[in-house]
């Protein structure tokens, strides 16, 4: 079928200020998805594509990757899906499906792996995230669509599609331990605060690490975190030495490790989810007389993104975010480049005016 | 019973020359084991602690933790061993018992393990090593002492007790795995050349990396590796990018790790048994994108020591030693240190006139 007439809202340079752009979906053939977007979370990440901080890109640029949507169109031969089914598309829509990373369902890890926007689709035309009033998604890229559990309101599903899946990808090796799991989280923005969300309802015990006292209301009242540590206080820290099996690292720059190391048990894992740009440094001995790991996890599988959802409904959690409309977005960044959200924008875009 | 009276031979100050040294062991009680010494493994740790590198020492230091001895005398409550039998004595003779990792049988990262010398017993008298005609290990350090299979020669015995278990306990995870494992061993040391036996022997693709051409031959036709890369080869580096699921890095010293990395499947492990001196620097997101992890292991725990035994002799296994006399420590430790040996001095203690 001939490509839709859409609106999105696009950066047009490097100065990532977005505006209102007319553009034509790619056409459809038997296997492929159109999506009308719904709602779309407002990450980080989009910042820094918009600028071109992360690869080169061709502009204007439509950001988006947390994408809750309902199924508008379908193709002859899409049987996983039907006409208003809500469903969910995060970071990547399609991968070679054949390496070692998709075939054992790691398609996040796949060397040829599309992302949702700024990158290009088998047809040539520029893949284009979430905020716009629609997408398309090729059969393939039906392993990378997800169903939104019915108990699950869209807006708070949005969130869960890149940050809820980069948190509960690596705390999922966790759960349902046969010991008690003590668990560090270190940052607490949109990925920290639903990891402690996660780390809880998998009944970890779980210690919030911030370089300041400013966020312990936060951690300890509303997030329900057992207990706070501020990385800057030495007789704290030494106090919770040797005391977690593993610390999520959401910090997305440089930092020093070694007093994290310390604070994990024998055997224990920090892992990064947040890019530092310059180089991190680390005494391999405190790795080899601990038998402790440095490691990384990249968003999550798609049977993770769905697993995360379901869990999400099933243990009745709440994402904490702040809707908000189409002409707000460049306002949200602005506010969230200053870490002033609690604790993600969600664009409500079919109830705003694109034009 | 009272101490016995033995001879050893040790390092009276941090130049670390040995030489003849009459002490008494401490008082044995029932729960006590007495060995006299037939051979111990000679290690490049030695060398550090005799010249106080690694923690102060107290001085006279007898030297030796890979210690193969003959059961002489067992107190009234000891009944894990008889007279006569073979055993051996790693690099800990006690631990507290207690701890997370001594209830998990990981006692060696026990943060009140008690090292074969250059410690101090709980008698207040010094721990002293291997390199003496007899030692005293204590009940609880029963758990310490390990029973060499009837199937292996003492002195091939030796080198594992350090060195062998120090590539084992890593590479365990990897055994028996349900898929084609591909193995990386960097550095072709004391422990690297048992890592390329015992990978061979688990099944394991081996590739041995190494800094120059010099050791090809011996890679390839003394230890049978499947392939062998230069590091500092570009086109052959990137010719193995993402093809192996662990790397056994053995490197004593500091070193780029990201060539290393880039090696590394999605999901591999770069696992450090060598201490380097200055810390070590990465890219966050070549772990992030590629679930990679930096990791480290110290020694093994005696269940594993036990096991790489008893692995050697059922695979009918073959260390590569150079058996020497007493009297040829200084010159075994000056060969040691410019790499001259292939690839382990045992020393034959009690074949040698310690006078």
């Amino acid at each position: 079928m001939e490509g839709r007439r859409v609106i999105g809202w696009a950066a047009r340079d490097a100065s990532g200020y977005l505006s209102p752009y007319s553009f034509t979906l790619r056409k459809t053939g038997p296997e492929d998805v159109v999506l009308k977007v719904l709602y779309c979370g407002v990450d980080h990440t989009d910042l820094h594509q918009m600028r071109g901080e992360i690869m080169p890109i061709n502009y204007p640029l439509v950001p988006g990757h947390e994408v809750v949507g309902e199924v508008v169109e379908v193709g002859s031969e899409v049987n996983k899906f039907k006409l208003g089914d809500k469903v969910g598309v995060g970071c990547i829509i399609s991968s070679c499906g054949k390496c070692l990373s998709c075939n054992s369902k790691n398609e996040q890890y796949c060397n040829q792996r599309v992302f949702t926007y700024g990158a290009v689709n088998k047809d040539g035309t520029p893949t284009h995230g979430g905020f716009s009033s629609a997408m398309v998604v090729h059969q393939n890229g039906c392993r990378f669509v997800v169903k939104i559990p019915e108990k699950l309101a869209p807006e708070q599903a949005a969130p869960l599609l890149c940050a809820g899946v980069t948190a509960y990808s690596p705390l999922k090796q966790f759960n349902n331990s046969d010991k008690a799991i003590k668990a560090g989280i270190l940052g607490l923005g949109g990925v920290g605060h639903l990891a402690v969300l996660i780390a809880k309802a998998m009944g970890h015990h779980v210690t919030v690490i911030s370089s300041s006292e400013k966020k312990k209301v936060e951690a300890l009242e509303h997030l329900h975190a057992d207990a706070f540590l501020v990385s800057s206080n030495a007789a704290e820290m030494e106090g919770a030495a040797a005391s977690l099996d593993y610390i999520l690292d959401t910090v997305p720059a440089f930092h020093s490790l070694e007093p994290y190391i310390s604070l994990l048990k024998a055997g224990g894992k920090l892992i990064f989810v947040g890019v530092s740009t310059k180089p991190l440094h680390f005494n391999n001995d405190d790795l080899i007389l601990g038998k402790k790991s440095l490691t990384g996890s990249f968003i999550g599988s798609m049977e993770e993104t769905q697993e995360i959802l379901d869990f999400w409904a099933e243990k009745g959690l709440s994402t904490m975010i702040e809707v908000v409309k189409m002409d707000y977005i460049n306002k949200a960044f602005e506010r969230l480049e200053r870490n002033d959200v609690r604790y993600r924008f969600v664009l409500d875009v079919a109830g705003s005016n694109l034009e």
